[in-house]
């Protein structure tokens, strides 16, 4: 499989970002295609190309519907992205997305046996972005859109709803996901009843919003969307309540499933007396005096990257029971990679049109029973586990097939 | 490979459009993804995706030229249809031209050890394909068209010729460059002056055109285009003229090199005397007596699929020296699958931004050189010759350096 010399042990002093560079420029590509028949007899060519390849085409022109049964698009996802908001390097443009992008399409492979393929868009604008995407989606089983800027990624995601194949924006879900999960067996291991913690979400983005919905769906029961547990989301400007007037059409949406006791203030301000702080924003941002006004035992997950919102240490010296973050060299990293892969394989296993609020609702579930046993420092199952795919597969294939 | 069964000896009674509709059926995509670097170990994640991605995304996002040096765009082809002129099936829409853009992914793999992806649009509007190639290139280095109609494509591809990426329509130039190859070596068999014989070329649509144009170009010197043979295209109506009131630009244009004795008259009538017949039309639309009315030993390629403008033994023995046809159950099959693989593999490794006429003219005499001895029944080599795509590549690669 490797056709790049890794820099060896000895040369580990080199820092990650450095023989990643090397890597890159050694592959020239993580991916590639492979041909899943041979082309070397005329039987062959006959049989994959003219004239025998006439007969799935005109099955097909007979019967649209058998188009995944009959080509890739049965297993395939484009990876779209305009490169508007691509990591914690901003509007690098579609150009300097593709390497991630190639990354994700990596993951899709090695976690769920999907063939992805990048779909790097040369605009930012919201019209042509999903006119584009309706247009190439015929050959494609699923779009995972990655890396576009809030507010528009949801608009372009919720436009794209009806195309007929699932249409999901990791950066929103992915993390509300594997972020729920973290916080399901977080509860669990300090045995809390998840409907009625008090929940405090830095960060209206695309994430801190897709939390902040996904929540609203929790209860005792994974299939109900019904009991809300208490949640307040705050931006840069402190909590997101009524009587702001400055509030985008997104987070007006917000306030009808957080912020129920209309509380103004500023992060610090409404973190006292909260049970859970999910930070998606910048880091440092949060002080060992916060989390020692919370509500005792208090849950952290400081996602931003990466620097957190609070260093673990801190955190948990001030008091937290348990602490996630999103790096990999810390406990309980809270990484997509968890939920994408086996959502996609579900979603595409079934030929589900969309990913439903249920679909990740048991996703979550189902990632959070993979680890049989949580403690502080083991609440989410490793990123490289190969376990959790397939459960969360099967779940999310239930979940449609029982819609 | 294999991961399908295919019917056995046994079963080859069986056709060749029941077989592979069998085949489809159990591949489900005869294309996938496959990964260039694992993704075991926390180091491997790290430096395929976070953080470690962030240098090359860094590194292009300053240098944008840096793009295929540091990703698969290095090394990747988009195959674009629109669905409206598939094979000899016609306008069957993006979803069931899949089948066909896979096989042709499969054919770039296999020969030349590119990265093709199918992009079946659904939309037929000429401004609306053009836009969305212009929006989905940056992740490609190079775009093929494929089985977009007359006169659309010709339109879509002139247009995308600024897209600093090869913009190709093998419709046309695919095919005029191996029937160039072929014709060609029934000169050099047949000791004639290329620059002078007399061609009636019968189709006026995407393939007749480009090999018009490509015929315009013929001459001593695969370096020039200065000789012009003596060519008449027909269309359905008889030949193009400049009497005619009913020409559309595309074949008012071809008046520029073409018919410049002004002749008038229907295929019977324009063929007497002349030393060649090319047919990209319709089948059985030449007679034995019409090939008798040709000067002494007239070449034939009767390329209509699956039925021959002609077929081979008629044209025989009505007095043809050489016949070639696009089947391959005849001797002299002109298959784009000769040409198109190492034109981008040439492409691809020089970075070139554009297919010129010349390194289509130096692909034709590259393809013509593979064949040491021409004989009657050997003009041109098989479609599954593996060595003629790098014969190709070099030559193009170096046509381009040599502008």
């Amino acid at each position: 499989m490797a056709r790049y010399n890794l820099p060896r042990t000895s040369d580990m002093s080199t820092s990650i970002e450095e023989r990643s560079l090397i890597i890159h420029e050694q592959l020239r590509g993580k991916i590639g295609v492979h041909n899943k028949m041979p082309v070397r007899t005329k039987d062959d060519l006959s049989l994959a190309y003219t004239p025998g390849v006439a007969a799935p085409c005109k099955a097909i022109a007979a019967d649209p519907t058998r188009t995944a049964a009959l080509t890739l698009k049965s297993n395939s996802v484009a990876v779209v992205s305009d490169g508007s908001a691509v990591l914690g390097l901003g509007n690098i443009g579609a150009n300097a997305a593709i390497p991630v992008m190639e990354g994700k399409a990596l993951l899709f492979k090695e976690y769920a046996d999907i063939n992805a393929w990048p779909i790097c868009l040369d605009t930012q604008d919201t019209e042509e972005i999903i006119e584009t995407v309706r247009r190439i989606a015929p050959v494609f089983g699923g779009v995972n859109l990655e890396d576009i800027s809030a507010p528009r990624c949801f608009e372009v995601e919720s436009r794209l709803q009806d195309l007929g194949i699932p249409v999901f924006h990791d950066d929103q879900h992915g993390t509300a996901i594997v972020l729920l999960a973290a916080l399901i067996n977080a509860c669990r291991l300090l045995d809390r009843d998840l409907s009625t913690v008090k929940v405090v979400i830095n960060g209206a983005g695309a994430a801190g919003t897709a939390i902040a919905k996904l929540l609203r769906c929790i209860g005792q029961e994974p299939d109900a969307c019904l009991s809300v547990c208490d949640v307040i989301v705050c931006d840069s400007k402190g909590a997101i309540h009524r009587g702001r007037s400055d509030l985008n059409p997104m987070k007006k949406d917000l306030l009808q499933f957080s912020n129920r006791d209309h509380r103004a203030g500023n992060l610090s301000e409404v973190l006292v007396g909260a049970d859970v702080f999910i930070g998606v924003s910048k880091g440092n941002l949060v002080t060992a005096e916060m989390v020692k006004s919370m509500a005792p035992d208090p849950i952290i997950f400081a996602m931003a990257n990466p620097d957190p919102e609070i260093m673990p240490d801190i955190a948990k010296t001030a008091g937290a029971a348990v602490v996630g973050t999103g790096r990999s060299d810390f406990p309980n990293q809270v990484n997509n990679v968890l939920a994408f892969p086996g959502i996609f394989r579900g979603a595409l296993d079934v030929g589900a049109t969309q990913i439903t609020e249920k679909m990740k609702i048991v996703a979550a579930y189902a990632l959070a029973n993979a680890v049989e046993s949580p403690t502080a420092d083991y609440i989410i199952p490793s990123p490289l586990d190969r376990t959790v795919s397939p459960l969360i597969a099967q779940a999310v294939a239930q979940a449609f097939e029982a819609s």
